[in-house]
This record gives structure tokens, sequence and C-alpha cells, in this order.
């Protein structure tokens, strides 16, 4: 690529970045847009223009905004897992500043005067190589150093430079993240997952005996002092089925009252009664009065749902359930501790948080949940090597022919002579983009089919999938790609001439790089800033499908950050940056960008939109910090094949640097990890004995919404439901 | 090896086993042995000679007395420990049994019948491998089948055959294990680890704080209800130092005092009373009367011990700790739950029992812990792989000449023609066998210097150390030398040829293991019933040395079943007959014969002479587990490299075999392990309610002796003693 393609590339991408923050800056003035600029301070119950401290005022106000919040702001707002996302990029942005600061006015300056890319003799007869234009941006990376200079020292000591920046940082921000982890986890409020542990594997009880009362006398011999209650896990698709259609209905009878209160206009003051047909879609059947056909529908269902709830408490009781205990480190130390001779049978872990419980994986068993998730690495591990076969092969079916054929309402279309050349050229890509778009979905999916008890840990599941696909497939891929296969033919000819083509195509796939951090920052911050997307959706919605107010907030719900494509897409940048921030030092400034302009609209959209739906208190850490560690270890690696490609024979004192990674990865495992995995006692101990909470709240937010029973009272029917005795051993 | 080289070796070996048997049935016979061939039962208070249960007159009564005992019986008699060392002898010996039953009538004929070394044309001038005169024990093995034959799907099926009979046996003795160690467990009888906790890497506290002080308030805040006491870990070398001079003063009175008694004879009414030169090793100095000097010594002692006592207990804390619970399940949580924040702080695992505590272990921190055990783990590789090297540097240094210059008082010796050709002829022999027999010992020192904390666990981790050596340089070494090493020239000559001598000399070497199981049971267990060695140490003891009761009983003293080398070889030999199983199906009667043997010869040796040293109620099984499984896998990989040398093409059917081993490995490691490294609840909790332990008197156990106060009043002194303050909480 030439100097004045990638300027043109760059610049572009910075015109659209700042077109889109321009419109941002207007848009997000306009009162009728605040439920997608400041979601969060409206849920909130706070006015978003009040006050100069808002910042929305001045243009620049939310960049103010975002500065001067501080870290417990960010943790009062978006949870520990937003915080943990910002120390995260700040974590990458720190290690490419300091990088950055040695780098950058050592390396440019050794490469710029290094003119290994001007003696080449211009011989355009006889090598092709040489005819080759090299760019200023190319001169400014290792490329232009000749061979076995002794300028690749600054080279070689800059990795070490980098690595031990590096280790600094993470270690830094591992200690911190631990000590915001406990932090959080040992305020007073009290959390129910802290008082509850998640029991499975249970083994079969005796034919007179339900599933409840043997947990109960299991849990009661074991825990004399310290076990409270149990809610035996149920199968409760049925009753969820009933629940979510009386919801249905009342959702109707809600839309269908606003639509009739407008209708009473002056000229009708009567109004018109909505109606709707009750068949396949609302689109046959015969026609019904809305308010009264779902009225009457609810009459009905409504002992329907208490029968089928009864029923499902007692008779489709599940090998699984939350064992409540009565104090936090009680029930920190059940969940750590071993309670069966063998371990297949009443499995301990602790209770995830309520609200994001995955139901029907708490009554997988041991072996089911091993061999799903086998089952799982080895279809990730095929879609991460073999991702392009199924694309090749639905590209091959869905051709233009075929789809006639299939389709043929499509011929219309199609048979146009532009729409053909466009489809005809573009189909293949079509479908590799909508895979591409598909894969985080298809992922999340594949994650909750290995049987992960919780929402977030799926997440986090997810996130590494996607992260072990992007990198294969972008970095390696493209790297590789440039290197290997454009010119295989060279290659076969005369076999030692790749080891110059690798020298030479690593600093030219820099280029390609440095243009592509450059799209990515300036064209999807400028898009996640400016939320256009969510802007077009919330205002058609809002004209057309919107009746009621819930109809009206659910169109614009933020939902939240999106951690499992947002990390993996983050960690691709850093890789990239990391690995060619030696052989093109000039990338930096650009991941230095990225990394910044980051934390500022993420920190923004944390404290304005989005909103959490779990709270993992920084799980996701441990998974980054290993991540960031891989990124350095392919660099280093790639470093140790580099170099001695330019006739170095120095490069081998690289070699100690990954063992030391190792290492490091292995102290930082060692020494913070356990508290990730595990909650200290230490930490969930000291407001134990300070006060007495409301362990019946604790026990009812466990129970799943369509089973929940009316009036709190009836908790103990509920729980006399899942039992056969009536009497129960008295609480604390 | 020819057939008659073969009889001889096999029946030389027998007839000293016959011969040692005959020794042993005499010897124990006679009252004066009692001691060394019945130490058990002496200990026990029971003679040896009493009832005919006993079993002492018939010369076959041991045999009886052996097959008869029950499990309780042994697991009474020697602990948990000999019970699953019995097993794993069992279990081999099943396998071997089941094996055996399929494939000798199987394989043999298939064998014998295949004419494959017959068919050779002798043709002496033009090659030597058509010379080899073939043995009839060769031509029972599968070298005599032809190549591309279809009677190798008999061996390739039995290979299939060996490792579901493996893999049923070892699921079985798994789960009998498993069930041994729960029922050992869950005894009622009070054992102090139960109730304590081993706590390292203690932060360091406050200046104005003791170690003591800090750790009580760090564990009554986690567990208010269940801590009992603390006990921190000094470094009492100093008081051991002094503790050991008195013990030896009181010995040597006692000796005085009976020396003195014997010389009242008649002629000499009053005696003479003993004396002793107080120099070095008395052999220099005054001479003093033994038993006045000795209580002169030991009064001026007694208040240097009180006063080493004191400073100890204060001023030499380490940063570790036994915390003593009220319960056995709290001890049982709190030695399996996560205590700080971050890993490398208040480490907590459960506490070794108090005769098996390795002391100095215990002050060794985290990381100092990781950093030993990676040291000592290069060490062992180093060893394993190059042990030939240091004992050929030794070899070369202590060469006659060398040794005559530096001891000269040696030449007198040496330079006798006969001495001075055996010794230049046998000295590297000599430094090896040395070597290897101080490798033990070595290997144990080395476990020890992981920071291991107790006895058992040390012994576990130097035999894993001895079985790797033993398999690889024994097993792998001789098998891989006599094929590759012995004719190295020819492979280099003629390239495609070691493909050729491998099959050849796989069932080659065959016979030489053949010949090594036979030695190695019948001469290795005919010493170790006849106990010729101890039989002579203790009479010589007895006459010389001994002066008091106690010198006698500690000249018979057994000891205990030294799992550290005895397992490695039992699993060495397991290993070599698995192996070659299939090859030369011969040897699994001598398998079958080493482990029946064996198994008889252990349960004796259990129940009459060994005396259990600590009890770790089976954790070794485990490693024998993971270690037949890996022995299996050696078999798999090597018979699916050498049925395709037979030039059979169905050889991949074995493949699977090598994923199945693993899946079965893991399944039982995830079922069965955990209850084997930590304690499950169920086993400990049943007894915590019934009855409350005298928790003075396991408190009391955790002290070493040489800081023990003398009544048990002192105990509050002690710990007092540890603590900056006098008050303590009340107990329970």
């Amino acid at each position: 690529m030439d100097l004045a393609s990638f300027t043109t590339s760059v610049l572009t991408s910075f015109v659209i970045f700042v077109a889109l923050v321009l419109v941002f800056t207007w848009l997000s003035r306009r009162p009728g847009n605040a439920p997608v600029y400041y979601p969060k301070l409206l849920l909130r119950g706070l006015d978003p223009w009040e006050g100069r401290g808002r910042g929305t005022r001045s243009p620049v106000g939310w960049i103010r905004d975002a500065i001067s919040a501080s870290e417990p702001d960010v943790v009062a707002a978006g949870g520990v897992d937003a915080a943990v996302y910002l120390v995260f990029l700040s974590s990458v942005l720190s290690i490419l500043v300091y990088s950055g600061i040695v780098l950058l006015p050592v390396l440019l300056p050794v490469a710029a005067t290094g003119r290994a890319l001007v003696v080449i003799p211009p011989n355009p007869k006889n090598s092709s190589q040489s005819t080759q234009d090299f760019s200023p941006i190319e001169r400014l990376g290792v490329g232009n150093v000749p061979e076995g200079s002794m300028r690749l020292w600054a080279f070689l000591l800059s990795v070490y430079w980098v690595s031990f920046v590096t280790y600094f940082v993470l270690w830094k921000s591992y200690k911190h993240v631990s000590n915001l982890r406990a932090t959080a986890r040992s305020t007073p409020d009290v959390k129910p997952e802290e008082f509850a542990v998640l029991v499975r594997d249970i083994p079969r009880p005796s034919p007179d005996e339900t599933i409840k009362d043997f947990v109960d006398s299991y849990f009661r011999a074991l825990h004399p002092n310290t076990f409270y209650r149990s809610m035996v896990v149920t199968d409760h698709t049925e009753a969820d089925k009933i629940y979510q259609e009386i919801e249905g209905h009342k959702q109707k009878i809600a839309r269908a009252e606003v639509v009739y209160a407008n209708s009473k206009t002056e000229s009708n003051p009567e109004g018109t009664k909505p109606t709707h047909r009750i068949g396949f879609l609302g689109l046959i059947g015969k026609k019904v009065d809305t308010i009264e056909y779902c009225s009457e529908q609810i009459k009905e269902l409504l002992p329907k749902l208490e029968a089928e709830q009864k029923t499902t408490l007692h008779e489709k009781q599940k090998r699984a359930a939350i064992v409540v205990f009565n104090s936090r480190s009680a029930a920190a130390s059940a969940s750590q501790t071993l309670h069966a001779q063998v371990y297949d049978k009443w499995t301990v872990m602790e209770a995830p948080e309520p609200c994001q419980i995955l139901w029907p994986n708490l009554l997988r068993n041991l072996y089911e949940r091993q061999i799903r998730q086998s089952v799982v690495y080895v279809i990730v591990f095929l879609i991460v090597f073999f991702y392009m076969v199924p694309i090749a092969v639905i590209a091959a079916v869905t051709t233009l022919e075929n789809l006639e054929k299939k389709l043929p309402f499509l011929k219309v279309v199609v048979e146009q002579p532009a729409i053909k050349t466009v489809l005809e050229a573009y189909l293949p890509q079509i479908v590799l983009i909508v895979f591409l778009a598909l894969l985080p979905t298809l992922l999340m999916l594949l994650s909750k089919q290995e049987g992960i008890p919780s929402q977030s840990h799926a997440v986090r599941a997810a996130s590494g999938k996607y992260f072990y696909f992007i990198v294969f497939n972008v970095f390696l891929g493209y790297t590789l790609g440039s290197t290997l296969f454009k010119s295989l033919t060279t290659i076969l000819d005369h076999p030692p001439e790749i080891v110059d083509m690798l020298a030479k195509s690593l600093p030219g796939s820099a280029t390609f790089f440095l243009t592509f951090v450059a799209l990515k920052f300036f064209v999807g911050y400028g898009l996640e800033l400016s939320r256009l997307v969510p802007l077009i959706i919330f205002h058609l919605k809002r004209k057309y499908l919107c009746k009621t107010e819930d109809d009206v907030k659910a169109a614009w719900a933020p939902g939240d950050l999106g951690y499992n494509t947002r990390v993996p897409n983050d960690m691709l940048i850093a890789t990239v940056v990391l690995c060619y921030s030696v052989i093109a030092p000039l990338i930096i400034p650009f991941g230095v960008a990225y990394f910044a302009l980051g934390w500022l609209i993420a920190k923004n959209q944390i404290l304005r939109v989005y909103v959490r739906s779990y709270e993992s208190y920084g799980r996701m850490w441990p998974h980054m910090h290993t991540r960031i560690i891989t990124a350095l270890m392919v660099y280093q690696t790639t470093m140790i094949g580099f170099i001695p490609l330019k006739k170095f024979h120095y490069a081998p004192i690289l070699v100690p640097l990954l063992p030391i990674s190792i290492i490091f990865a292995y102290v930082c495992h060692m020494r913070f990890y356990p508290a990730f995995a595990k909650t200290p006692l230490e930490v969930v101990a000291q407001h134990d004995l300070k006060e007495t909470p409301n362990m019946e709240a604790i026990y009812t937010s466990y129970i799943p919404l369509c089973l929940k029973p009316e009036k709190l009272e009836d908790l103990d029917a509920f729980e006399d439901a899942q039992s056969h005795s009536t009497s129960r051993a008295p609480s604390v």
C-alpha cells in the first residue's frame, strides 16, 4: 500500500468520525432523543438536562464528565464488571503509552536512517521484488534496517522493554481489580447469591421421599447450625408457558385500552373497541373484542397456572437445588467444601445471581456437562479452523440459479440485469458477512449448551471462543495469507526465498493493520457514540408500534455492554498492535488512540447508556489478563522468529522472554485467581455478625417468576408443596 | 538367550527361593528369633507361640494365616495404607490372571504353530541374522508368526482384552479403596489431625503483636463458633538439641546402671562403677564416673532447656500455625475454604498427623515451596536422563591410582595383585551399585526439600520419582538398548533394517525380562521372607551393643513397609509384564507368580513384622492407579508401533485404545480423587454431634516433644508463653 492510499483511507475514516461526533453532539441535545442517549439516567430517575455537571450543554461536556467520573461512580452506575472493562482498556493503553514513550523516539530514527529499502538497485527486468514501491511508512519500520546491522540491537532490546512494561502494568492492574472485587463483595448490602449454594448431581432418593426432603435432611445433618432452607429446582417449562401466555394477554389488554382511549375523539365519544383475529399471527380466524377476549383467557388460565404450579413443585422436582444458609461465611464455606465421598454426587458451587440463572442447565448431571463441554469444544475447534468450508458449501448451494428454483417469487427481482450482476459478484461475500454477524450469537448458543449455570459464565465462555476465532482468522490469517499464500508459486520454485519474503512481508502487512486499526476506531467508535442504529430503531418503533408507556420503555431499553463481542474485538487490536509494535512502531500511536478513545466512549456509555444485566464482580478479568499475556507471547514468538531473518545472530537473547512470561502468568494465577473462582472467607465474614438479613426475601428471590406465590405469606405453602411433610425445622 | 541358560537361571533362582523358605521355616520357630519374625505381635503384647491359630507350628502355617486374615484384620494390624498396598498387588494379580485365562490358551498355540522362525533358510555365509538360534521360548511369542498373517488378529484383539480387563479391575479397585478410606475415616475414635488445619504464609503482624495473637484474632473472627486454639510453629532446633542431649545422658545413665548392676558379682559385691572419657568420641579427655557425670549434666541442662523453651515459644515464632477446631466438620470445611483475598497469604490445608509432620518444611512460604519444587523437578529430570554421567565422572576420578595418592594407607591392600585386578575390573560397577543403592535415599531427601509438610506425602513424592527412574532406565533402557545401540553400525549402514530389527528384538528382550521377573521374585521374596539381614544385625547388636531392654527393642525395631521403593519396584514388574503380555504371553505366569507370592508375603509381613510409622488412609492409591494406567498406555503405544512391523495393516484398529485410556483415567480421577485430596463432610460429620472429644489432648499432641510441658496443667502456660496477653477466650 502506498502512502497516498494509506492517507486517503485514514483521512476518510477520520472525516466519518468527525461527522459522527458532530451528529452525536447535535442529536444528543434534542430532548426527544434522551431515551437513546441517556437511558440510564432516565432509569435512575435523573433529568439529563438538570445542572451544569451533567455536561449536556457544552459540546465537549460528555468528555469532561467521562474523565471526571471516579471509579466508585462507575461501579455505582455500571457495576464492577463495567469498571473492570475500563481497567482492561486503560491497562492496554498504559502498556502502549509506556512502550511508545521509549520505542517511538528510539526506533523511528534508527529505522528511518537505515536505508535498506533505498539501496536496492532498481532492476525492473530481472526481479519483481526490487520494483516494489516502498512508502515512507515502510521506511519507518524494521524493514528499512539492513541485514545484520548493529541497529537491530535497538529493536531487540525494545522487545524486552515492551515485555517488562506489560508485566508491570498487568501486575498492578490485577492487584487493583482484585481489591476492587474484594471491596465490592464486602459491602454490607444483602445479595442473595452470597447466602446460597447451588447443589447439583443429587443422588436418587428412596421412593417414599421427595427430593426436597432428601436435600433438607442431608444438609441439615451436615450443617446443623447454618442451614436455612432449600429450594429444589423444578422443570417449570410448562408453568412458564402458561405464565407467559397470561403476561402476553395482560400486555394486549393494556395496549387495547390505550388504543380504545385514544379512539374516543370528539366525533366518536364512544370510541371503537379494538379487535383482533385469533388465528395464525392474527391474520385469519374469528374476529374478537381484544379486551374482553383476553380477560376471559386470563380468567381461564389462572386456575390452570395454579394447578400447574402445584404439579411442578411436587412432581417435577429435578436433582438440583438452591440451598440457602443463614450466614455469608457458612455459604462460602459450604460452596468450597467437598460433600460426598464420590465427586459425582452432591456437587456444590456458589449460587449464581437469581437474575442470571440458566435454569435448563441446572438439571444436567456431571457426566452430561462433561460430554457436552467436550462436544462444544470440538465444534468450536472445527469452526475456528475450517469456518470457510461451510461458507463455501452454502455459497455453492445458494447460487442464483438455485435460489430462483427454490424461491420462484424472487425471479422478478434477480432477473434485473443490474441486480443480477451485483448479486452474482457479492453472494459469497454476503454469506460470509451474514455468517460473521451471526457468529457471536452462535458461539453464545454453543456456550449455553455446555451446561454452564449462569449467564455471566456463558458470556465469558463465548468471549473466549470468539477471541480464538478472530485472532486466528483475522490476525494470523491475514499475516500468513499475505506472505505465504499470495505468492505460493514463487515459494514452490525457490524454497529458500520463503525466509526473505517473510522478513519483507511482515512489515508490509503492518500498513494493512495500521489502516485496519484506524478504520476500526474512527468508524466503529463514531457509530458507537452516535448510536445511529438504536436511534433510528427507537424512532421507528415509537411511531408505528408503541402503544403504552411500557412499549416505549422496551423500545429504548439499552441492553448491556455485550462483553462477549466487545472484549475479543479489543483484544484483537491489542494483539495486532503489540505484535507490530517493534516491527512498525508507527502503529503504537494508532493503538494509543484506539484504547484512549475506547476508554472515553465506553465510560460515557457506561455512565449514560448501558444497563447491566448481571454482576459477576469482575470475573472477566482473569480471562482478559491471560489473553493479554497470550498476545504478548504471540508477539515474543513472532519476534524470536523474525529477528534472525534479518541475519542478526543475537536473536536467541529473546528466548528467555517466553519462560519469563509463563512464570509471570503462573505467579499471577496462583496469587490472584483463587479469589476470583471462590469466595474468600475474609471478604464475606466481616458483616456476618452485625446484622440479620431478611432471610425470606433472599429465599424468595430464587423462586422463578412463574412459580412465585402472589403474597409472601404463601412462602411456607410453597415450600410445603415441595415436601411430603408439613413440618419444617426452625429457621436460624 | 537359549533355552538351557534360561532354564538354568530360573532353576537356580527357584532353588535359592526354596532354600530361603526352608531357612525361614526353621529359623522362625526358634524362640530367640521371635523379635525378628514376629516383632509386631510382640509390640501388640501377643505371644507368637500361643494357640494353633497363630500358625507358627506348621511350616506352612504362615501361608494359612496370611490367606485367612480378612481386610479389617489387615487394617487393624497395618493401617489402611498397608491394606491399600495389598489391594494394589491383588489388582495387578487380577489383571494378569484375567488376561492369562484368555491369552495363554489362545496365543500360545497360535504362535507355536506360526513357524516364522523356522522357515528362515540357514545361510551362514551371507547374513548374521539368520544364524541366530531361536529357542523354544521365542517360538512361543509373536516373533514366530509370519508377517502379514491373519493369525495377528488374535494378538490385536488380545490387546483389547487386556485393556478392558485393566479398566474393569481398576474401576472396581478404586471404588473399593475409596470405600475403605471412607470407612476408616468415619470411625468415632478421635484422631487429632481431623480437628486441625495447617496454616502457612501468615502475613507479618504489626510490631506490637505476636504471631500467636494475630492468628488467634484472625481465626476467631472468621470462625467465631468453631475455633478452639492455635499453636504457632516455632523454630525449635535449639531446644531440640538440648532435649536430645538430656535424653542421651538419660540413656547413658540407664546403660551404666545395668553395667554397674551386672558387675556386682559374688567376688566383687561393690561392683565397678562404669566410667568414660568426656573428650572426642569417648577416646580422649578426662575419665569420669558415668552415672555421676551424666546426672550432673542433666541437672545443668534442665534449666537451660526450660529457658530455651520459653525463648522459643515467645521469640522464635514462625509464620505457620496449627489451628485446632472444636469439631471435625469445622476443621474439614476450614481446610478447604479460601481465607484471604490473595492466595499467598493464610493458605490452609489439612493438618498432617502429629507424628509425621516435617517441622522445617512448615516454615517455608508459598513462593519458596514453588521454587524448591521446580528445582527438585529439574534435578530429578537430570538424574533420570543423565544418571550415567556423574557415575562415569566419579568412576574416572576414583581410579586406583588416585585412591592410592589420596589415601596412602590403602596402598598395602590394593597393591596385592589379586585384589588389584578385581578392583580395577569392578570399580565402575561398584560405583554404579552404590549409586543405585543410595538412590531411594537421595530421592527421599530431594522430596523432603520440596517443602512438603508430611512424611507420607514425601514418601509418595519419592515413590513417583523412583518409578520414573526405574521404568525409564530399566525397562526402556534395556529394551531400546538391546535393539538399537547393540548394532548401531548395522543401522547406520542400512537404515531400513531398523524396523526389521525392532520387530525381531522385542521378542528377544522378552526372554531377558522373563528371567528378570523370575530372579526378582524368587530371590527377592526369599530374602524378604527369611529376613536374613535383619536377623544377623539383630543378633550381632544384641551380643555386642545392647545393654538395656530399650537397646534390645531398638535392635529389632522392624520399621515400616518402605513404600517409596517397594511400590515402584512392583510397578516396574507390572509394566514389563503388561508390555510383553501379548508379544510373549509366557511372561504372564511369571507375573502372576510374582504378584501372588508378593501379596502372600506382604500380607504375612504386614501382620507379623512391619510397624506403620504413619497413616495416610490410602492416599498412595491414586498414584498407583495412575501409574498402572500409564503402564497400560506404554503397552498400548508399544503395540501400536509393533504390530505394523509385522506388515499387518489392521494395526490402526488399536489407536482408539489410547483416547479410551485417557478418558478412563479422567473419569476415575474426577469421580474418586477429590475424596483423597480433601475430606468430604459426609465422612466426618456423622460423629460430630455424638461425643465431645478431649480437646486438650488433641491440642497437646501437636506440641513437639522438646517443647512439651511436663504436666498437662502447664498447657495454659504453654499457650500464654506464645501470646502477649494472658487472657484467653473461653474454649468452646
